[in-house]
């Protein structure tokens, strides 16, 4: 063979892991977060990532609890919802990204937001106790905050807020950590996108490596 | 409002852009591909990717030819393939992925390899001409190059090889770039991802920004 390199993917994820844990700066994360934070460093490919995260007290194992409890994952986007492995859920967990229904156009227009915000009125009957995942759009997590500044609109569980870029994502992601509606994960400042949303996802729906 | 933001997606995405071309280094970069490279920082939420990314001479052009020629695109990952704006496709193009095919479990074990690799088997009759799409799988990548080894098997029009991680990634790119099969672009080192490939191919599916 020409290329030498490693085929199997258990090994490749051991080998992945251990480059991470001695080249990463964990000691701040206690074990339910650590492992959160060495996956998104993995789906990052880039160590220091972990200098801008920021885990509000209990959310990783408030996470994983209301998925072993069976709570839905709303999405921002396909390419969190596409990413989440659906073996590794513990309970055949519902993964939900209301983007394309065909009522977000118009409800988009009415609503003065984006399509991404408008889709989240469409999570409201599957809210509460629900575990969020935003990765894409700014506008998304301050239309959840807005929606989350009504008593009567239903807690999340928990909110895994990274989206990126550079027009309200370090805003949006600052707001949710001021505001605390519930446990929270964010990505301070630029940094965040699908990748790294789906691989806070992905392990604390399971501790397997 | 309690919150203040941009709700009009045309705006933010008109001041992102001004953003990162204002902050990056792009100087380098030909017409053809600096829409391309913008898009990917984009995506990133990261200035100072621009330093790590490498066109092979004409590979933004190239792309775009075989794109609005009709030219399929072959992706490593349903998190890529999910990410492709098909409102921006020219020519109605396909976005294949054949990871979840019922072939590819059996393909992996026979061949010894990642199941992300043996889905590129399934590639070889669409493969002629494509645009190919690595986001994901350093296997999937050096998959490629032992394929194109073989001067009988059709040669893609273009490759955006941008796999992430730790193990494997940065050596595969580096194969590509000595091995030059066809037009190529890559990100260096250990960064890369479905985000930033699906901007690639986006921004070379169209130059509407």
């Amino acid at each position: 063979m020409r290329y030498s390199y490693e085929t199997d993917g258990a090994a490749i994820y051991a080998q992945s892991f251990a480059i991470i844990r001695a080249e990463a700066d964990l000691g701040r994360f206690d074990p339910d977060e650590e492992g959160v934070a060495v996956r998104m460093i993995h789906a990052a490919g880039m160590v220091g990532l972990e200098r801008h995260l920021r885990f509000s007290p209990g959310m990783a194992a408030a996470a994983r609890r209301a998925l072993q409890a069976g709570a839905p994952i709303l999405c921002d986007a396909h390419m969190v919802s596409e990413g989440v492995t659906r073996s590794r859920l513990p309970a055949h967990n519902d993964v939900v990204c209301t983007l394309r229904d065909p009522a977000v156009p118009e409800l988009a227009a009415r609503l003065g937001t984006t399509r991404s915000a408008a889709a989240l009125e469409l999570w409201r009957p599957r809210l509460g106790g629900a575990v969020v995942a935003i990765g894409n759009a700014p506008t998304a997590l301050f239309r959840l905050l807005e929606m989350l500044d009504d008593p009567g609109c239903p807690r999340p569980a928990a909110i895994v807020g990274c989206p990126v870029g550079f027009v309200g994502a370090r805003e949006s992601k600052e707001a949710l950590w001021d505001a605390q509606p519930c446990p929270c994960l964010i990505v301070e400042g630029r940094l965040g996108g699908s990748a790294i949303t789906v691989a806070a996802i992905n392990a604390l729906a399971s501790r397997a490596e």
